[in-house]
């Protein structure tokens, strides 16, 4: 029987997509509703650059880092439950055993019937631990090398992110033009972002790309207003 | 037999602390770090004070409502995944069958060994969906409401752990001064901040307080040269 066609269907977003996706959700929205919130309050553009450049070196810094400790510790975590696995499977190999029964049995299944598979995991003690892992625990083997790919590709994706409803900023003098065209790019690149967005995580093109504008309008908006209101 | 306690030990944080770590681990390194950027090129803490709050909520708006999106759209995948393995447990069984047989060979047992398991599952054909949703796919099932809990929850921590290094900013007039007071104070809760989350993940609590500190240290460093360097 050759392999089932049918698993790809089943399509989730690769680790890199999901790192992109991260830094470039933030960067869209953050650099750009802290421009349109500044135009609300001031008038130099070159201030407004300062601030928004200032963010997405912050930003970016946050993100990436944040994204390299959060794959370290996972890896980490995966790490420590698996050797406390392995010791108990070393020690209390009984209790180990009726944990196996007890997740099959939350699937219907009697003891009985889960009986040759709890006794073949007892003969093949590293089977039993990844087994463990998986389906006592729910954690996935981390990929090696992950932290650092992950840091540079969300850090990267704000930076780009970022820049674009800065760019604006950059070109015109005038804040309350570099706004209008601030806000027609972002909106359009959003829109863009989220129906590529959505393309990769399997929800609806349209409704993504609709969503995706929709948060970054919102918080600009907020950010615009509350700007305005005290100054 | 009593459930094994030892279980309690693979303490994971749960879905509230995960969500208050997301908003609060980036409310108190972005706008700390563009407060201190901005202080490198304007002396007005008017200024800095509006940008602050304009960053937070533009910050939190997209992090809240980028949380709102995640958790839906994690529950939309589990529904439409679930739909697609109850029809193919109804129309292709076989194929279905041989995919649990291919799980378990990946742990070592052979298909007779699992012969059982997929015989019970093939009688019940609502736990072989739960089995398939579970161990081919890894997928959890959604708590229902955690979308807007999880929005609120993210959005929330964001602006307390914001208004931590502004605070400085609305005291003190001199900038200068209110940046020393801001990175004081705000090293300081990042590393009670990053000792409290290493407990409830389980990291080495001075390791964490550490990290936490150096990421927010880094990023408002970046914020404060890149804004010194264009002013």
């Amino acid at each position: 029987m050759p392999p089932s066609p049918h698993i790809e269907q089943h399509f989730t977003a690769g680790e890199a997509v999901r790192d992109i996706v991260i830094g470039m959700s933030d960067g869209l929205t953050v650099p750009f509703a802290l421009a349109a919130g500044l135009t609300g309050a001031v008038s130099s553009t070159h201030l407004i650059v300062t601030a928004g450049l200032a963010e997405i070196s912050a930003g970016s810094i946050a993100m990436g880092l944040g994204g390299y400790l959060a794959a370290r510790s996972d890896a980490e975590h995966y790490a420590s439950e698996g050797r406390r696995e392995e010791e108990e499977i070393g020690t209390v190999p009984d209790v180990e055993a009726q944990e196996v029964a007890e997740i099959f049995q939350s699937y219907g299944l009697t003891t009985e019937e889960s009986a040759s598979v709890v006794a073949s995991l007892r003969r093949r003690p590293q089977h039993w631990v990844d087994f463990m892992m998986r389906f006592e625990l729910g954690l996935e083997k981390p990929e090696p090398g992950r932290a650092l790919r992950s840091a540079l590709t969300i850090a990267g994706a704000y930076v780009v992110g970022g820049m674009i409803p800065l760019s604006a900023y950059l070109v015109f003098s005038d804040a309350h033009r570099a706004l209008l065209v601030s806000v027609a790019v972002t909106l359009a690149a959003l829109g863009v972002f989220g129906g590529i967005k959505g393309r990769f995580t399997g929800a609806p093109v349209g409704r993504s790309a609709f969503q995706t504008v929709v948060i970054g309008g919102l918080a600009a908006a907020a950010a615009f207003g509350i700007a305005r209101l005290i100054s």
